[in-house]
């Protein structure tokens, strides 16, 4: 099952705001079971990882607070793989200082970057799209995975695809003709019609060679903060590189460093995946990935302990963590979130704006509840 | 201000289960301030009882486990005005024993019957009411307060007025024709319209001595068995007595054992009252009897500290009693009822179903929450 020389990247950072009170800064959304299978969205992405990379050859990159949850999650995890950043660098700096750690240890490897915070129903069609992704990424090309769209969502990016490539071992390999940003309603609506967009889950593949040079020609600075730091992992002096040079890196996602240019430049290649993906982004899209409790009656969702939940006339989703009872009464589309220090109370269709209440709390001093 | 030989007697039982989770059996509602004043009700009963009768003869007839919290409650309360019962037994147990009581400290007595959890706005034309009722009480009436009804409730009983009865000191007083059940919506609008009907508040004032010859006539086995109870209470005797007697008692509710039955005969008196009654009986006519709190954004009401509550595009009720942060996000109506270990969430017109919410818990064997 496993494929030699490929490295799995899982960046874990953002707090997931949009699932507060449940998911908040120091217990952000990667460490939670926000699935109901028992395992955290974390300790999922591990499982569908080990297959692709072995125990060895997973590396997590996520901020020194939460180094210890991810360590006494995933207790398999060679502490030597996880990388713990001083302070949040957006997703370039976290990507490639794997890259160029990765790079010291294997210069051929191919890498695999993925959410730590994202749902795939279907596993081995996970798999599946790595490895034609891995053959794709193998030719030179940065390679990213396009969702294929269910619906007209409007809360995800696209990806345009242009023509198609022919590499062995990945049927529906295309050429990216662009990344787009989250569109209205009417544009997706476009996008979803013509076939040619897909969603853009955030997941890359890329030989760490290729990726580290694209780095070089669009973030030259970035690149050699990086390549300090990489120098002098592993040895007495890597904390004081890390805390002397990350301070100083410039905040810039990925797609906005080296996917868009490259991409630009017809660089960028896409394999098709149609996997169940999800990612989790607020209570309303978590609604729509549970399954219908038998036992929850009234067509109500429970995500945890059902014998903390009554409910009476009301549809929706409880999520109870605080062991208390929560007892709901003739409401429709509610959303009822119990945690120890707050509760939150809102409908599916207003869960976007959760965020803005969190905003809000933080005006108000309230960083004990973000 | 004070009226001689006047007893005010509270009977303080029921738990109350419409007002769960807040209210329930260990800690019912009358011991929790439910109109926002920093007075629970049964503190505000006192407060507008004590002009009548003085604190020396106000008398709390309750149930054992909520003696101590009653005492707690109010510290002006002699020890010996709290008369404690084994179980519950009805209110014409609880209010006959107390005019048993009071007739062997003062015969001529008159003493008056209030519920521990209603909520009364304006105390000084309840006084007015109370003085009127005294005196035609004086004329050996057994004497009801009826609200001047202010819409069509079908959630209280109705007074249906008979002629007019001539009383000095007491110019509204009539004859009471009958006490009619909870009515239908289009009864209680006939009701209303009839200028004939007051809403039944469950008041009763009445010399101790017509009280005790009625009781007497309609349920004499339970009139003998509270004089011999009243024979030994204050002596050493009183708990074992008590204790021998109490549990063999009929189930009674004073309305069935003397009011109907007397009101039949002619001598139930009616005096008008219009004084801002509430039996505050759900978490809707709670919402309706509270002021729109000027620091509540959106017309949502706040029944306690209004730190705790954060909400955007809500409106309703909100009742933060475990410490916690309750945000409301984009729901209208709604009612939110946070306690350290049940949180209630459901609409105001759902609010008279939260007592079979109850009834199902307590069927689950959650009695440790009822």
């Amino acid at each position: 099952m496993q494929t030699p020389e490929f490295y799995a990247v899982v960046p874990a950072g953002g707090a997931g705001t949009r699932l507060w009170p449940l998911s908040r800064g120091a217990a952000p959304k990667f460490l939670h079971d926000l699935t109901g299978t028992g395992r955290t969205l974390i300790q999922g992405t591990w499982d569908r990882l080990v297959p692709l990379a072995g125990e060895e050859r997973v590396m997590v990159v996520t901020g020194r607070v939460h180094a210890p949850a991810v360590a006494e999650q995933l207790p398999q995890l060679p502490a030597t793989r996880i990388v713990t950043e001083p302070s949040p660098r957006e997703s370039m700096a976290a990507i490639g200082l794997a890259a160029a750690i990765i790079a010291r240890e294997n210069p051929d490897a191919i890498m695999g970057s993925f959410a730590a915070d994202h749902r795939i129903a279907d596993e081995e069609s996970f798999h599946a799209a790595i490895r034609s992704a891995i053959a794709v990424a193998q030719q030179g090309h940065l390679v990213t995975i396009g969702i294929t769209p269910t619906w007209a969502a409007t809360g995800f990016g696209y990806i345009r695809a242009a023509e198609p490539l022919t590499v062995n071992g990945a049927p529906g390999a295309v050429r990216v003709g662009e990344f787009v940003e989250k569109p209205d309603s009417e544009t997706a609506e476009q996008y979803v019609a013509s076939g040619q967009y897909h969603w853009n889950a955030g997941m890359f593949v890329c030989s760490v060679r290729v990726l580290l040079r694209h780095l070089n020609d669009h973030a030259s600075t970035l690149h050699d903060g990086l390549m300090r730091i990489a120098e002098a992992w592993g040895t007495d002096k890597q904390d004081e590189v890390m805390d002397q040079v990350w301070p100083g890196l410039v905040r810039i996602a990925i797609d906005h460093a080296i996917a868009e240019p490259v991409a630009a430049a017809g660089g960028v290649a896409m394999v098709p995946g149609d996997f169940g993906w999800d990612d989790v982004g607020d209570w309303k899209s978590l609604a729509g990935l549970l399954p219908d409790a038998d036992d929850a009656p009234d067509g109500m969702q429970v995500l945890g302990d059902a014998n903390q939940v009554l409910t009476k006339g009301a549809t929706g989703l409880v999520v109870p963590t605080a062991g208390r009872m929560v007892a709901v009464l003739g409401l429709d589309d509610v959303v009822v979130v119990d945690t120890p220090d707050a509760v939150l109370v809102t409908s599916r269709d207003r869960a976007q704006e959760v965020k803005g209440l969190v905003g809000t709390l933080k005006e108000n001093g309230r960083t004990d509840l973000t």
